[in-house]
């Protein structure tokens, strides 16, 4: 079977087209069967493509007159569907020209239209951004919503730790990843009503791809002793951010530290095989490339101030998705997940519609 | 007028007696006119007070046979209250022997103790918990709550507010500290209905000694771009343990970039000064004391392993608190803010008890 096409929104981020040509062009190399339909405007991403003749070949150019502005609101990027990069990107995949495509523009605007065009999978309430994270052991660890539901139930929360189970046995190569939920302390007491429900009900399923060992605080996060991280849109947003802003915090300090006298500066230069090693751990370019799991179709969010090499780790995260199809694992999952463990609680029993409408109406504002 | 006491739970944390009545003997040094009432075990704390003559001369001892265990339930340590020597430090309070009380024993107990035995503020629904913690600016920044309060309303939200700026005035010294909410965005359409009816309340209020900034992100709040940061207990708890488990993860990054060759740890010896700047701009000690905000008394939680300079801290903002006696500012704070901004929204009109009471529920699960 020939794997399907990448469409690569080659306007989205702040670097501008070059960036995005240059990072599918290195991914292209480590993924060589792959095809790319480039969406933007034709004359840049040819002039873009001529120092990568490889990629050139494997690429197709589909024009788009439009870009979404980064701070345009999603219904009017709604609106604009049918003439943006973005939109034609995702639309691509609707068609079934692709099996993903990957944008470093306007998340609002990204996961808006593409819950619209891609519409989320069977048996699943709603789609949740997934990221990826540096830890201190052997294996990154996986951390979802990251901000698609800013509020979630019981339901939605055991959804979102089979995809995210799903996702963390594809990029870390772990058959059974140990899940925990976001909480704030690890006794069974701790958090809110729908925690605890989603708690029970996955200490209660049989026959899941995965290890739920329960409760997780915010500190622990990065400690390697957990591979996928669930929790609502707000807290996972809260979380994600409260880390990258003090790991900055930490490493400004740092380099004011480092800076301060000529004795630490000339430190500095003996130890710079050290800190350049912590660099590179932190550099968020190599964590590239949000998933928004559960959509009917691979959908990726790269960072909008990646450089090449994270466009092309977030590239490589839709070849790595399609090579080991995602939405089938998920809905596999899904089926093996009884209907008992979703159905009961509070929320149970929708059919799912409801609540894909309103979290439509939520993405859309 | 003289000054109220301070009660110091001696057998409270993890570093036992010694590491208690060092600290606030050394605390002590630093606001000279505070009398002091130590309790626990008697005979532990006279052999601890044996090394600070002038603390002995200032200090009450009042015995305790009991202590509340680190992972004892909130709900068992109230039935013992009596009895521990949290409790009795709390109760002297409660006497009005103290004006406040200081421990570095199981946080959930003394919030709940101290919420069952201080009461709430009139005008306020719930106490919060109140941290500080480091910026890139000159100064602090408050966050509140921590964890007291898994959920809050908008009413919850602008009390806390109101409480955040009273004590970010007196560690801060400024005069209207800049105030924000935690949010996923910054702009007003995002979060919880909560989240936005609280923003809408803190904008059209007038009179308030703060500036009200609207909306920041995790990322942000260690920027020195706000002086109070509020959220709801649950995204507070997310936030500060994210906060200190990523700061955590840099540092072990760096130690073992540090020790992972000859010419690295060369470079670390030479740029000590360096480093050791950092470990100092980090050490939790220099920020320890969590203040119970809202209660008829000062309560402040010291962390369970902080060191004698930690405990320094938290009862040197026991000793700040009682100087610019935060209850009476507090309590002028919320008469200045016009009832309207309190009682108006979904869940306004309520008088208080109905939350209080579920709070402390909360507390002694």
């Amino acid at each position: 079977m020939s794997l399907p096409r990448i469409a690569v929104d080659a306007m989205g981020g702040d670097e501008g087209v070059r960036v995005m040509v240059d990072g599918a062009s290195m991914a292209r190399r480590r993924h060589d069967k792959f095809k790319f339909l480039l969406v933007g405007d034709e004359a840049r991403i040819k002039a873009a493509l001529e120092d990568h003749p490889a990629m050139r070949s494997a690429s197709e150019i589909l024009h788009a007159d439009e870009v979404v502005e980064g701070d345009e609101k999603p219904s009017r990027a709604i609106r604009r569907a049918k003439t943006t990069s973005m939109g034609l990107a995702i639309n691509a995949v609707k068609e079934g020209e692709c099996g993903a495509a990957v944008s470093a523009g306007n998340t609002g605007a990204l996961m808006a239209m593409g819950k619209i065009a891609l519409r989320t999978m069977p048996g699943l309430d709603r789609p949740a951004l997934a990221g990826i994270m540096p830890t201190l052991g052997e294996q990154d660890v996986v951390m979802l919503d990251l901000g698609a539901n800013t509020e979630c139930d019981a339901r939605n929360l055991v959804q979102f730790a089979i995809m995210g189970a799903a996702y963390a046995r594809i990029v870390t190569g772990t058959a059974t990843p140990r899940v925990r939920l976001l909480n704030i302390g690890t006794e069974s007491i701790k958090g809110t009503d729908d925690l605890r429900d989603a708690s029970q009900r996955l200490t209660d399923a049989t026959g899941l791809a995965m290890q739920f060992d329960g409760f997780i605080e915010a500190d622990k996060i990065n400690r390697g002793e957990v591979d996928v991280v669930v929790t609502d849109g707000f807290s996972g947003n809260i979380a994600l951010k409260a880390i990258e802003g003090s790991a900055r915090f930490v490493t400004d300090l740092l380099r004011d530290a480092f800076t301060s006298s000529l004795r630490s500066k000339i430190g500095f230069l003996v130890s710079r095989p050290a800190t350049e090693l912590l660099k590179h751990h932190l550099d968020p370019n190599n964590h590239n490339g949000g998933v928004f799991l559960g959509l009917n179709g691979v959908l990726v969010k790269s960072h909008g101030s990646a450089n090449a090499k994270g466009v092309a780790n977030a590239v490589d995260v839709c070849a790595r998705l399609l090579e080991n199809d995602i939405t089938q694992r998920i809905a596999a999952d899904l089926a093996e997940l009884g209907e008992d463990t979703l159905r009961h609680g509070a929320n149970g029993g929708a059919n799912g519609n409801g609540s894909a409408a309103s979290s439509e109406a939520e993405a859309a504002k």
